[in-house]
């Protein structure tokens, strides 16, 4: 099969508890070698893409920050195309830029939008938002991830809180970022290519690999990060397993793609 | 039908918002005329039943506190049946007593037990627990209610925070308190009484009202407290829909009960 376009996964799949995964550097560049379109699609929420680009070119792996799009950029665009509403956010300070010019609502807000806050989780913000939903607003969410790993150990991601909210509320939220198919599809369209023409690439079976089987595009789970714990048993059966995305070389030049 | 017990619930069936409900005292007066045994069963995690007791007193109603279970009298009693266990608890301080002479651990503990700590609910203090259950502890809990009604309005419960943990943790909490099966026949085999010569009076229809169903008693939704926003598509249908508790002096005297 010749492909066109990667879409990948960062964390867990180029960099895991804060070292980059060996071979990832090597393989990207093969992939830009071999002329493919690369986009770099994280449920990140609580950095701007010029910072996770940083951080990548830091770890060796030259990626640009054009070519990253995060959970929140996606829930920035989103609350953008509603037009005139009225929003209570729980998200990071550090990407309040990308939500600028959306009104702020403490009083009776249209939405409830809640990202990873990581330890400024607490009753008192949970409870407010909680308020916010029993009254009427809607809950839109970057993703629900309910944990991923740090140098610290395990950690408890945004996911663990708005299931609850979901629960007590007895609304849905809606998620923009991945396993949301509009997430990819918006991505895919504004490269020009097909479903057909792509893969994707990730350590998590819900948001990478149910997310590109729902899609009917070729993908890998890579067997670092959450993809570590994969079992034979576990659901749904990836396409391919790789044992790190240090294959994806390997795969380039097997499948007829120049890397040279 | 003539009954000998009664399992009431308390909040949003006798008080409500810092109100008693109208009725209510002379609802248990009538009870107690009849002859019948009462016992009520609360999923309130941080007040000692003799604390509850004094409250219902203060608001007319007469209830002594060994009429009172709570699901933390009932966690307290489970964790003590299990042995030697190691415990770390997310319990209010408030009924610190009940759980002496249980090990309490912060290394590696056996069980994580997570009551209503209201405001003391943090990111810190719940990633704590994450942990202890992504090491392989057990999770036990006195109840998952997801909310509750205060004077200043609804309130996130402990269940809408444990709902996240079981699902980033993959496990499932033993429930001590109500709906558990358990809580329900252990008061009536304390009183020597049938599920058919019983009645579960309450104002939840999972906690209280799925229950009865599920035990065959006989059952009253009282239309106040959550009860108040039951509508005729909820499930389960309800046995006897009852204005509020005071509805049962009259149950009483039109069902046999000399209430005189």
């Amino acid at each position: 099969m010749k492909i066109k376009a990667l879409l990948l996964d960062i964390d867990g799949t180029m960099v895991f508890k804060g070292h980059a995964i060996p071979g990832a550097a090597e393989a990207i560049e093969a992939a830009r070698m071999a002329g493919l379109q690369l986009r770099f699609l994280t449920n990140i929420t609580g950095q701007l893409p010029s910072t996770i680009a940083e951080d990548l070119q830091r770890h060796g792996i030259n990626v640009r920050a054009e070519e990253i799009h995060t959970a929140s950029t996606s829930c920035a665009r989103y609350l953008k195309s509603l037009g005139d509403v009225s929003c209570f956010f729980l998200m990071p300070e550090s990407v309040n830029s990308m939500f600028e010019g959306i009104a702020r609502d403490h009083v009776s807000p249209d939405v409830v939008v809640i990202g990873d806050i990581g330890e400024s989780f607490d009753y008192a913000c949970l409870n407010q938002a909680f308020g916010y939903l029993h009254k009427g607003a809607r809950l839109v969410v970057p993703h629900k991830n309910l944990f991923w790993f740090d140098p610290r150990g395990v950690r408890l991601d945004c996911g663990a809180f708005i299931l609850g909210l979901e629960a007590a509320s007895g609304k849905q939220a809606l998620v923009t970022g991945k396993p949301s198919p509009v997430f990819f599809t918006s991505v895919m369209d504004s490269l020009g290519v097909k479903p057909s023409q792509t893969m994707i690439i990730g350590d998590d079976l819900l948001t990478d690999i149910a997310a590109a089987q729902h899609l009917e595009v070729a993908h890998a789970l890579v067997l670092t990060g959450k993809g570590a714990s994969y079992t034979e048993s576990d659901v749904p059966r990836p396409e391919r397993l790789w044992p790190s995305i240090a294959e994806l070389s390997r795969f380039l030049a097997q499948s007829g793609h120049n890397t040279d």
